[in-house]
């Protein structure tokens, strides 16, 4: 049992907020909780990019009790006109009371303006209740609205030996069924997913989200330099979800040509011969990509560790160890000579997951 | 980073169940969520007796998203009208696809109906996904509406040698500070607070709900055999909640005239000289009280367990000891002969509090 204080009723709004990962497209997630008179009177959250915020659902349930109530909401109120009216004016004419922020709004252009617009009407902000938690929600929203950049979350599962197969090219299993059941998770929550074509040619995987109870499909980001990507595979035929290949300026027109005939968006990313990822990166967050899940082999792997163009590791460790000079390994680049100079994980996070440990960070870049 | 699936959504549901206990009065807390093609689509939770449910919130929120979804709820949608109507009705009619329940419906008259009523309407119905979790916010609810009977909570700080005062009658402090913004949450959650009129006469307190973001205060329940209540007492005289006073046949009519006039109500149970607890508790069921905080002294606590009044237990250890001969006991009764004949507790749980332990449980009554 915890006790009844704002932490309390902010946990619930994060709650809310976190139900949501993945539908909201470059919006953050939100969640809201109005209490009056020491009760709960609503709760909303954002659902969709273009429909209302959660605040505003919050406030269709509280009806008539919104008039002196406190609101807990986890990311500073709007005050501008999107696709939407600002929420703090409409908190304002509802007349509330006090409004506690977990934290403010990222965005340089906008942020403390909601919480000014809120004080300067005479309502009581209070800002900071489990902030650590909502940033966290909402850290691919924040790196995006702040540098124009997708977050790119990359996944691995491996061996104790840091293998992702066999010499043979081997891999099952070594993810546990729960590891995958949090990997489908992981695609629900990003916008774009990741990989290279000899992945594709390797295992012709469909790359779709597949959860017990549903979930949204990613977009399906292949690198493929030379445009090698076969025509019969999943995900240029099946059209469960949009597919658009990374390459270069020095790709075959022909093969474009018929890529693009079967709806598949072809993306130069540099001269060549390889794509340049830096760019591919940048180009995605243009075209409306804030999210992505870096499921590649060792290769494209180590070329985006050493790019640095990686915001949050997630590694699947099996307890075994499979030996083999050959056999590939979960990140694959020519390295440092130091230690000193290794990518360190901040943040560091585990758990036990089935047959498989779950461990999490943040790479450190100099 | 928890899987999507059923149990991520119904904990969500019962999050916001949770939230809101304590102001439904004799009717359950229910969350409701709603989910289409894989994305949250409402939520909703039961906000206070004679308002809508959960499932009618979280419908409004969804709108047209409604057809065709899966719909996660705590408790049975009811089947009956009641001061709302039923909302298995409302659920058919908006073409959900599949319904998620927590658990039944525990009053035997409507148990399974909402289920059924469902099912022949085409909807497919899974039950059983975090049940006990769902029963365990409802246990006050559950005992209720099967024996018209409130749930008693028997909540005691002590020390270790179970005192709760010294020898001299001291007692600050037992309780951490944490411990007390935990009773202050079970008085919020609780319809009514008891304690015997020799606490009142002690230490005259005023048995609300103090919360740093408020909450509900309890009806005073004051067990006074012989209205010894002083007049000038907080609960008697400061108006913040309603005080009933428990009393016998044989009780002063002057003094119980005076308390009237000050509108205390007072309740007669048994023909004394005691107060006759058993009828007591009945007859507080009949008046719509559903669940009860005792917070008795030990002669209170005592009586109530020899009685077998007690639902569940929660006591703060101090780690301390104050010894005493005449030091007041948690629990003053005669008690047992053998060990195998104490009261016992099942359900066990414990955790630190501050410098307290909470531990609670419920007594297993033969």
């Amino acid at each position: 049992m915890d006790i009844v204080n704002d932490e309390f009723y902010m946990s619930l709004a994060l709650d809310l907020a976190e139900r949501a990962q993945g539908q909201t497209g470059i919006n953050p997630v939100v969640g809201c909780v109005i209490v009056k008179n020491g009760a709960l009177a609503g709760v909303g959250t954002h659902l969709e990019r273009g429909t209302p915020h959660a605040e505003i659902h919050a406030l269709n349930m509280a009806g008539t009790k919104a008039a002196g109530s406190t609101v807990y909401v986890t990311l500073e109120p709007c005050s501008h006109y999107g696709a939407t009216p600002p929420c703090s004016e409409r908190l304002i004419a509802e007349g509330v009371k006090r409004v506690v922020v977990a934290c403010e709004d990222p965005n340089p252009l906008v942020a403390g303006k909601g919480i000014q617009m809120l004080r300067a009407a005479g309502i009581e902000v209070v800002t900071g209740i489990l902030r650590e938690r909502a940033l966290r929600l909402n850290e691919a929203f924040i790196k995006f609205i702040t540098t124009g950049q997708p977050f790119v979350t990359l996944k691995t599962a491996s061996t104790l030996d840091g293998k992702i197969a066999s010499k043979t090219g081997d891999s099952k299993w070594i993810s546990s069924e729960e590891s995958r059941e949090l990997v489908h998770t992981l695609r629900h929550r990003h916008q774009g997913i990741m990989v290279g074509v000899s992945t594709v040619i390797a295992d012709n995987p469909s790359l779709t989200t597949r959860l017990s109870v549903g979930g949204l499909h990613p977009v399906r980001i292949i690198v493929d330099s030379s445009l090698r990507m076969p025509l019969d595979s999943h995900v240029v035929s099946d059209g469960t979800a949009p597919t658009w290949i990374l390459t270069t300026e020095q790709a075959d027109e022909g093969k474009r040509t018929l890529l693009e005939e079967r709806g598949i968006q072809v993306i130069p990313c540099g001269e060549g011969p390889r794509v340049d990822l830096k760019a591919a990166i940048a180009k995605l967050g243009q075209m409306g990509i804030s999210s992505i899940l870096l499921e590649g082999g060792g290769t494209l792997n180590g070329a985006m560790l050493e790019q640095k163009l990686v915001d949050r590791l997630i590694q699947f460790i099996a307890p075994k160890i499979i030996g083999g000079y050959d056999a590939p390994g979960n990140f694959m680049f020519s390295g440092y000579e130091q230690m000193n100079q290794a990518i360190v994980l901040t943040g560091l996070e585990s758990k036990r997951l089935g047959d498989n440990i779950y461990i999490t960070g943040i790479p450190v870049w100099m």
